[in-house]
This record gives C-alpha cells, sequence and structure tokens, in this order.
C-alpha cells in the first residue's frame, strides 16, 4: 500500500537532518583514501557508463539515511505504481507513460481501451516508415526532389529536448554515415526566429515537423503560419512539406494540410516526449529510425535500473536522494550541469525544463503548501568554456553549487591533434578531471585571494563515448532522477500550472483587455 | 578621498536591512498606484531604450536608503577614479580601461608612456582598413577569391561577449544590407568543437581570427593547430587564412604567421573585451567597421550615464544597488536574465561570465574574507521559450528569483506574420507585460495548485529595436551594473583567481604527475 506522504513527515528525514555538513570533502578525498573512494563510490549505468559520486559530501552514514529514507518514502513501490499505469499526474487525472515508449517494465497498461505500450511501438513504427521512405526518396517534393532538411516547429518539450538530442547525435551520425538530413528548429513566437531558419535553408527540400499535442499552442500555430506562407511565396504547397505530431483527438490529427500525422497522448508530458515521436519524427528523418530506436534502447536499460530498490545499485535514485540531501540539508539552492561535451551543448537547457519544471512547486500533490524547499535553479554550459566563465564563482562564490559533470573517454567526429604530447580529448578529460579535484580539495595558499577552501561537492557521469545508447541512458537517468525526487518531495512532478496565468494576461493584453500597470507595459511596448 | 570599505560596515546598508519586505509588490502594482509606478519607476539608457523597475520591491523609502548607500559607498568617486586610469584592480595591479575602448569620460590615461584612448581608437582603425580591404576583395585568398566567412578562435571573454554580439546583429544586419560575412565560432578544447565548425564551412574561403591576449591560452592554442592541419591538408597557407588579436608582448604579436595583428592590453579583462579588437575584429569582419562604430557609440552614451551621481537618474547604479537590496537584504540566491528577443539567445551566457566571473568571490579587494553574500548565480533564455521551460519554478517554485527582461517594440528581420488579430512581435510584448504582471500580483485561486502568490520581482529593460546602438548600451549598462555591484561589495571585480587551480591541476594530470583520488579520475577517463 502506498503513502504519500511530505518529506517533513518521513522519519529517516529527521535522521538525515542530524548529518549536516558530516563529510569533509577535502578531507576524504585526500590521499589513498580519496582513491579507494574513486573506486567504490561508482555505480554502472547502462551503455557502459557509470554515475561516479565519490566527491559528494556523503559517506556511510549519510548513504545509509539515504537508503532509509528512500525505502520509508516508497521511491521503488511508486516508480512500479507509476510505470504499471497508476494516476500519477492528479492534478491533471493522468497517468505517467513515457518510459512506456521506451520499454515496458511491468504490467501491460491499458487506458483508452488501448494497449499503450502497442501503441507508442505502432506511432514509432509508422515514424519510421515514413521516415524510411523520405531518406529512400518515395516521398518527395513536388519536383520529385529528395528533402535535405527537417525543421521541427515546437516550443517548451516540443523543442528543447529534441533540439538537445539532434545535437548531441549530429557528429556521431556524420561520423557513422547515418546522417540523412540535417535539422533546425523554430520556437520562439519572436518573429526573427522563424525568419533566421528560413533564410538559411532551401525551403523547397525542406520537410516541416509541425509538434503540438494540443494542436492550440499559440507560438507554434504562429510560427506553422509563418512557415507556410514561406512556402507558398515559393509556390510551394504546404501540405505536401509538413507532417504533424499531435494527439489524436487534436485539429491537426485528421487534417489535410499534412503529409502524415503522428500521435502522442495526454500521458506524455512534453518534457518527457523526446522518446515519443515528438523526438522520434524529427530524430529518425535526420539520423535514421535504427539509430532512434538504438537512442531508445539506451533509456530502457536505464529505465530498468531505476527500478532496483537497492540505493546504492540504482544511479538515478542515488543521484536524486543526494540532491534531496544538499538541497533540503545542506541547504544548496542551484545546481550546474556540466558536461564535458561540446556535443552535449543544449542538454543543461534540456534539463533545465526537466527539473525546473517538474519540481520548481510549493504544493504537494495534493495540493497543500509544502514547508520545505524543493527542485533547485538548474544552470549549465559545456565544460571546457564554462571554465573561462562562470567557474570563478563555482570555485570562490559565497554560495555552494553542486555540480553534475559528463565526460566521455573518446570524442564523437574522430578527428584530433596532438598539442604539446597530449591530444584534444585527453586534454577535456584531463580538465573535468582536475575540476573534481579542485572544486572538492581546494588548495590553501596564504594569499586569500588564490586561496581555494574545497569543500565543493561534484558529481561525474563518465561514459566511453555518446553514442545514441549513452544518450538515451543520460536522458532517462535524468528523467528519473526527477521522478523520484518528486517523489521524496510529494509533489506532481507531471503538471505545470505555473505557466497558465501568463498565457492567460497575454492573451488580455492582444485583446486590449487591460487596465492599470499591464495596460501601461503594454502601451510602452507598442501594443 | 575614496574610501575602500566592506558593505557592512557601511551605516546606510544597517538601514536597508531595517527595510527587508518593505514592499509588498501585488498591493502596490495593482490599480492605479501600480500604472502611476509604471510611469515614474523609469529611467532613460541610451538609444531611446529605458531601465524600468516597477515591479521590484522597491518605494521612495527603499530607494532612499539604496541612494543613500550608493553616497556613502562613494560608487560615483570610486567610477571617476576607474575611468581616469587609477589602479583598480589591485589584485594584478592593473588599470581597468574598457570604457575607454569606446570613448573618454575623465583625463587623459596614459600607462606604459601611452596615451590608451588613442591607443584604442588606432588599433580600432587598424581593424577597420583591414576589414575595408577584405570587404573590397584588396585581401583575399591565394586564389584571389574575396572571403566569405569569418571564424573567431577564442575561448571564455574572447568567445562569450563578441559570440552574443553577432548573434543580437546578425539579422539586423543582413536587413540593413551590411552584412558582409557569416561568422562562425570554435572555443571548446573538445575536439568536435572544431571539427564541427570546420565541417560546415569553405576553409578556402575562411579567415580566421585567433584571439588570446597572453598568446598562450591551451584550448585556443590547440584549435589553432586544428584548423591550421585543416588548412594545410586543404593545400592552403594558413598565414594568408589567419590574424590575430593578441596584447603586444605575446609570442604573437610579431609572428609571421599572421595576415595581420590587432593589439588590446592588460587593462582589459577578457570578459570587458567586446568593444576592444577582441570583438571589433570578428564584428567589424561580419558587419562592416561601421556598425561597429555605431555599437561603440551605443556603449559610450551607457557610460556617460553611468557617471551621473543621482541614482535616480543612472540606470545601471539603480539596478546594481536594487540586485544588493535582492542579495543582501531580501535574501535571493540567483537572477535569471530573460530577453524577449532571439537574437540576444547568448546575451545570458554573456552576462553569466560577466557577472559570474567578476563578483563571485569571498575577498575583498585586500584579500580579506568578507560576510556577507556577493555574486548571484545568473541564468537565462529567450523568452517566450522560457515560459514554456523553467518559467514553472520561477512563478510557483519554493525560492524567489528575481527576473531581468528585456523587450523590444519592433523585431529586426522584418517578417512578420499576422495570426488570430495580431502579429507575431505583439505577441511577443504581450507577452513579457503579461508575465512582469503575473509574477509581481499572482492571482488567487481557490484550487492551491492553480495559486500564484506574485511577490516575485522583476524590472525590463525597454528598448524600440535592437540595432547596434541599442546592443553598445545594453552590453554597456550590464558591465556597469557589475562594476557597481563590485563597488558595494568592496570587491576587485577584475581579476580571476578561482580558474586557476584547476588549469594546475589539469596540467599535472596531462604529465601523469598524480596520486590518489586524481589518478583513479584520471584512469576512468583513460588520460
Amino acid at each position: 500500500m502506498i503513502s504519500w506522504k511530505n518529506l517533513d513527515t518521513v522519519k529517516a528525514y529527521e535522521q538525515l537532518k542530524q548529518l549536516k555538513g558530516k563529510v569533509n570533502l577535502a578531507d576524504v578525498m585526500a590521499g589513498e583514501n580519496g582513491a579507494k573512494r574513486v573506486k567504490e563510490y561508482s555505480v554502472p549505468m547502462a551503455a557502459g557508463m557509470a554515475y561516479n559520486y565519490a566527491a559528494k559530501q556523503v559517506d556511510e552514514d549519510v548513504l545509509s539515511a539515504l537508503a532509509e529514507l528512500a525505502k520509508e518514502a516508497q521511491l521503488t513501490e511508486k516508480y512500479e505504481a507509476l510505470y504499471n499505469g497508476d494516476v500519477i499526474n492528479t492534478g491533471e487525472k493522468r497517468l505517467v507513460l513515457h518510459q512506456l515508449t521506451r520499454g515496458q517494465l511491468g504490467n501491460d497498461v491499458v487506458a483508452d481501451g488501448v494497449n499503450k505500450r502497442e501503441f507508442y511501438v505502432a506511432q514509432q513504427k509508422k515514424v519510421a516508415d515514413f521516415a524510411n521512405k523520405v531518406h529512400a526518396g518515395e516521398i518527395t517534393n513536388a519536383a520529385g526532389e529528395k528533402f535535405t532538411t527537417v525543421v521541427q516547429i515546437g516550443i517548451g518539450g516540443s523543442d528543447l529536448g529534441p533540439r538537445a538530442m539532434y545535437l548531441a547525435l549530429e557528429n556521431w551520425a556524420r561520423q557513422n554515415n547515418t546522417f540523412y538530413m540535417e535539422a533546425k528548429f523554430i520556437s520562439n513566437v519572436d518573429p526573427d526566429d522563424a525568419a533566421s531558419v528560413l533564410k538559411g535553408i532551401d525551403v523547397s527540400r525542406s520537410l516541416f515537423v509541425l509538434v503540438s499535442k494540443s494542436g492550440t499552442t499559440l507560438e507554434t500555430l504562429t510560427n506553422e503560419s509563418f512557415v507556410k506562407n514561406a512556402l507558398k511565396n515559393a509556390g510551394l504547397d504546404p501540405a505536401k512539406h509538413m507532417v504533424a505530431v499531435t494527439s489524436e483527438t487534436s485539429p491537426l490529427a485528421q487534417s489535410k494540410d499534412y503529409l502524415a500525422a503522428f500521435f502522442m497522448d495526454d500521458y506524455i508530458g512534453g518534457r518527457y516526449s523526446s522518446t515519443s515521436c515528438v523526438g522520434g519524427a524529427v530524430l529518425s528523418l535526420a539520423f535514421g529510425p535504427e539509430v532512434f530506436d538504438r537512442f531508445l534502447n539506451g533509456a530502457s536499460e536505464e529505465d530498468k535500473l531505476a527500478a532496483n530498490p537497492d540505493l546504492r545499485h540504482n544511479p538515478a535514485m542515488l543521484d536524486a536522494l543526494i540532491g534531496v540531501y544538499e538541497r533540503n540539508v545542506q541547504g544548496y539552492p542551484a545546481t550546474a550541469v556540466l558536461p564535458y561535451s561540446q556535443a552535449l551543448s543544449r542538454f543543461p537547457a534540456h534539463l533545465q525544463q526537466l527539473d525546473m519544471e517538474s519540481n520548481g512547486k510549493s504544493v504537494n500533490r495534493f495540493g497543500e503548501p509544502v514547508s520545505y524547499v524543493t527542485g533547485p535553479v538548474i544552470f549549465g554550459e559545456p565544460g571546457t568554456n564554462g571554465q573561462h566563465s562562470f567557474y570563478q564563482l563555482l570555485h570562490q562564490g559565497t554560495d555552494i553549487v553542486p555540480l553534475q559533470f559528463v565526460g566521455f573517454r573518446r570524442n564523437q567526429a574522430g578527428m584530433d591533434v596532438d598539442i604539446q604530447g597530449s591530444t584534444s580529448q585527453q586534454k577535456l578529460c584531463a580538465n573535468v578531471a582536475a575540476q573534481i579535484m579542485a572544486f572538492a580539495c581546494g588548495k590553501k595558499d596564504e594569499n586569500p585571494n588564490k586561496n581555494f577552501d574545497g569543500g565543493r561537492p561534484s558529481s561525474i557521469i563518465i561514459g566511453d563515448q555518446l553514442t545514441p545508447e549513452a544518450l538515451g541512458a543520460l536522458l532517462a537517468h535524468f528523467e528519473n532522477k526527477v521522478m523520484f525526487q518528486g517523489f521524496v518531495w510529494n509533489l506532481n512532478s507531471f503538471d505545470q500550472e505555473g505557466v497558465q496565468l501568463g498565457k492567460v494576461l497575454a492573451k488580455r493584453v492582444l485583446a486590449h483587455e487591460t487596465d492599470g500597470a499591464l495596460k501601461e507595459y503594454s502601451d510602452l511596448l507598442d501594443i
């Protein structure tokens, strides 16, 4: 029997609070004990990766308390309930089924009379068939020419995740001869966004993927019109250049304005939709359905690991609980995501949405205010770029910011150069290793301006190479981390009521139904 | 006589702390009083812009206390000392002269026997002449063809600022027929970064701008070799495709490996170098020297406004002090930068460096630990994209995050579309107006999950259009804001000792001179 409890009613939380400041990171990471920690505080992930938490402020006592917390908060049981089809998104009375797009962990899930795993697989197959026909030249433009570019039109989860995934695999696919079409993305209602993308492509050879679950997202419909105008101005028939990704009940679903329609449903939130056809269409068109399958397999393997009730063998749960310790016990307000991989340049932006939109909430799943802090601010840029930017604050600022590193032994593009006795890839890896230790141990200096206190916690996910499987595993790891944290904080991580008020007021501005300050701002902006 | 004091020794700070929580934003922004605030709490900026702080948690009492703080902390006098050539960067014993690259506010500044204003102007002229010759086809590749692409190789301040500025003006320049060459940027030591850029360009028609003040930045020299290899492999002479931006004393300065060398000096920090030839070379090549001049003029005008001792007429000082109130009195740990302009997509990344590298410090300018918090975490993405991402946390999260909006009445590219009775630009502007009010006033709802408490402060910079002048003014505004905050916190905002330790350890890893945990991490990463 599952009991949904606030964090501050869980006994293990009291125990955990007693362990505030328990671990002196500079001490435990020094010498041979440090080496031992790096070996031991590591848990395997899918695709040959590992989550290493040696440089986190934990020891056996903290880990035991976290394991007790996981047990008392019934994290494994709640995950089971989720993948077996319980109504976990209580506010919107919806199932939460994104894991089912890439595998089935439990019972058959039937909703609205449909076996949902079969539904997702069928949609994925439809996407694969379509992509194969485009690549084979069976679906072409009116002149019989192959499409060379795919443009995703979507915003939020229909943009950030798929865009981050595309950028993550672009070099890999070129190098592995699975690169079929370049992908571009239009998201912002700022007309300069669409204008800029359209200027850089040959619209006659472009296929547009319109993504809106409801079929009513204002930014997306506006950008669709923008694109249709451009197609018409080029003497082209928009219906021969567009596909839709939407729900079966949306106005776009049966429209003749699209070459094809691929379906998602209400059980997959936007920020969790990269493994549904929201990500599937653009990624299958860009890299081929086989690559998308490999991406799904990586995610599916990671989902399985998240079902392990043993905290020490469950990377997502461990990451989640260490994060709760840092946020609620240690009191750190933000977390930085620092991939040492240029291919992951937009992965932090995806995680920003995933995490902050899921757990940036002040009421629990029953709508009652919580009296503890929840989701942190998430930000990040790729290393080594960040080192020459905001790392100053991370090393010597007055607030401690926990860090989440990601690194790979091998690069993707297969080009490298040897300078001063090492390759670029070696320099990249040397930097991330060095940073972990600099943050953890610091360095005493008699000049206080050059002194580093250390004691700044980090973890690192290490993989061999950023392959489709590794990317899928990374994506699922963070989805599952956020899910577990939502369970601990007793939140509904799957709605986003906080985005509604702004939409309502914006409509009022456009209808000129404003007064007071809102009218003043509208006037200042010439609306 | 200037007295450098810690914030907690300034009397006005005690007074300010008494005003914690003084202003209920939802109350003061409601009704006609709200409208009055929007009209009154606005201060003109350069290029026809205005800084509007109506939706900040300030009133006449708070503003008076801030004015007193500004006076007691001698902000105007310190700025004067800076632009008159005092050694403000005490740690490195350097002058701080970035404002002098775009105008002269005070006395002649002579350093190392050189009038520095004349030096910066001369470098700028050298850049302009070179760019004009490239555009005119007087400087070409070996085959006599015009260069079509400029690629900046640099990291940190040699990348983030210039890249953000380039993206900010790309559409504007195309629309205004001042677009000469496309610009690309290589920064990360990850070899996939350079590989990816090189795959997308015609190297035979590309001009590379190598930017390193010291001439020793490892990432940049490594990427230079990467590029030189690519040029050689294409049968080209690298020396005919590269220019250097460096200091006169660097090994690059007199090298025959470059077509030309443009100089900066130690008095301009990387993150403050967009208006020096670090930004000047790439921006003049991309958009023409006239556009770069207009950009400098906007910055120069803004610098003049920052010299006004009257807080209520000094946008940068006001922004800085409200930020100090939010950070040190209200206790907010982060600030979000939210430009409603796709062209400013990388402006938040630039500000992240500018702010966090300048003021993310725990010791004052004399090297003594401070006992108050300093620079906040800075993050952001363009609206409306952010609305569909992390705004959930901003609206309903447990922490309050102050917001810095930017908006323009007109877009840049001159293309727009009318849907449901409004243009995209109107929708964009309606959204930012709506968000300010949603954050400030919230909305009561009996369903706590749909309830918005409001009380979340924001400011907005409103302009007519993102022109070169407006961009220069924006850049200078934030530089000056950060400078004033550094004065208030009594920091040296112009060094960055916090980035050193990681560099030292990375070298040790590459030399295989490691033991303990660092050796373990190195092994895990196959270095």
